[in-house]
């Protein structure tokens, strides 16, 4: 359905659902508020929901307090919108608002999307949901307020890491653009998304880059985190999702593995390499799995075991062709 | 003059002389080879100067290794464009050139430049001089190749932190919208110039935040560098030059400041804030400056001292609105 008709559709309902994914993320949660902003400025009335705290990194943006927890919503809405969503599973309790609506209208960039809705719009060219509702409001002439600007341009941000992913296209850029020029203030909104840690992750990251080694002439860099150093910083195995790419990034370094320990008697591994090493190999090799530059797996053996067994492997490989 | 006469001024001259200014940056360096770029391609005859050796980060960049030293330069110029100059100071030993060129193009972007040129393009709107000559090449009909474009987007890329300083305008994300349809890697861009690091800096990084202190309800942070760090990591003190925006950018932080061994006796002192406190004024009181968000002086004493007499000053202003 052309953008034009899904405008007609929205100007001609009230009492919205607006629905995202489980584990929001910057995209799910910039275009639920954008879209909310806009419905607002056209005298609609809307419920947001997300089966997940949002986190507090996006508190920054108009209306992330007004999001409702499922058991606040209404018995019936004229109109759902589902945001970002691949299939109704990933809106986790909140599936369960998709029979309380008249209309749903699915709107998505993921080319596997299993179109559950009355409509759909699934553009995986885009770069974000964000993206293709800027495009719905300016086709229909919504106002994007500044408000609404923030919102989406966080949708864009995130999605394509600050404009520096694959995924990033002219169209993102220009759009951007037109986001900026309302007079939002970006360089915040990169900072608050981007920059800023918690005291906790930056404890983290000095004890886990602490433990930095290099083998093979510089080829391979590791990096160790065990269970003491979580309990020392007062931290989450998630605080250090980030830290494979501070080796990955280490000049000449081709492969960096992170060993971080599960208990006494096994290690999850992550696995990057930069131009040549197909890491995924090593990876399924220990029954883990991934892309040929991005790899996980989980081994049995402490700390120091897996170290050993992930370098022996890559003995094999590194020095061929690299 | 307009960008028009400019470029017919380029067309008509051959045997060109490109200069940029000391201590290259992403933009000096990334204008200079795509002007490089776009000469070739309308077969003109170019020889490029920088007075100071070139990051080893831009080597990605085509025609790197093509920039002369001054004492290769030919004894005359019929056209010699400077880049990114203010003045002609900032030209360091290059300067000799300009008495040798028929034609002066001086191309800039900072307000406060001194019009030094027979013909000055000065746009303190655009991001970067990259952002300048893409006007230029695209007005006079030249081609923006994709080795063109690489060195253009590397200039807007690293002038605007990543299109995230207050500089980047519509025109700064269209123009880089227009360099990435060129096919080129954008992604690669990114990672090179602002990822990959040197393995003593990331040791450096991990031994700095190992010494992070708050104070103040985690209002205030403070990370040091002595001299045996830097020997210990075999690191140069401007390796450092970021880790200051670890401190700010935690969460809940007002004031970061980063005191940096000297030696015995004295240390440098970076001090940043995030949104009440003036900083400027606290550096001025040890004989100091900068801006309210960004400032630096040198105290004497040890690190220690220099540390109790930031926090006694702070002590003063923190709490009083913020």
């Amino acid at each position: 359905m052309a953008l034009v008709e899904i405008g007609n559709l929205i100007k001609n309902s009230d009492n919205f659902a607006i629905v995202s994914h489980t584990s929001p993320d910057g995209d799910s949660i910039g275009s639920m508020l954008g879209l909310f902003s806009a419905l607002k400025e056209i005298g609609k009335s809307a419920d947001m929901f997300i089966d997940d705290p949002l986190p507090e990194k996006y508190s920054f943006l108009p209306g992330y307090k007004e999001v409702k927890n499922i058991d606040d919503a209404k018995d019936s809405y004229s109109c759902l919108i589902a945001l970002d969503c691949g299939d109704l599973d990933r809106l986790g309790t909140c599936k369960r608002l998709i029979s309380k609506a008249d209309i749903i209208i699915n709107i998505d960039h993921h080319v596997s999307n299993s179109l559950f809705g009355t409509v759909n719009i699934v553009d995986d060219a885009a770069s974000s949901v964000g993206e293709i509702l800027y495009q719905l409001f300016k086709i229909n002439d919504l106002v994007v307020s500044k408000d609404t600007s923030l919102c989406l341009y966080t949708s864009l941000l995130t999605d394509t890491g600050g404009f520096k992913y694959s995924n990033t296209t002219s169209v993102t850029l220009s759009i951007a653009g037109d986001l900026i020029n309302t007079g939002i203030d970006f360089s915040e909104v990169y900072n608050q998304v981007f920059d800023v840690k918690s005291i906790n992750q930056v404890k983290l990251m000095s004890r886990v880059t602490s433990t930095l080694e290099t083998h093979f002439s510089g080829k391979i860099a590791i990096l160790i985190l065990s269970r003491d150093m979580l309990d020392d910083c007062n931290a989450r195995e998630d605080d250090a999702s980030d830290f494979i790419n501070i080796a990955r990034d280490i000049a000449g370094v081709e492969v960096a593995f992170f060993v971080k320990e599960v208990d006494s008697t096994k290690c999850r591994v992550s696995l990057r390499s930069r131009q040549f090493v197909d890491v995924r190999k090593i990876a399924e090799i220990f029954g883990g799995g991934g892309h040929i530059r991005a790899s996980g797996c989980t081994i049995s053996g402490s700390v120091q075991e897996v170290k050993d067994i992930i370098i022996n492997e890559l003995k094999k490989v590194i020095g061929v062709g690299c």
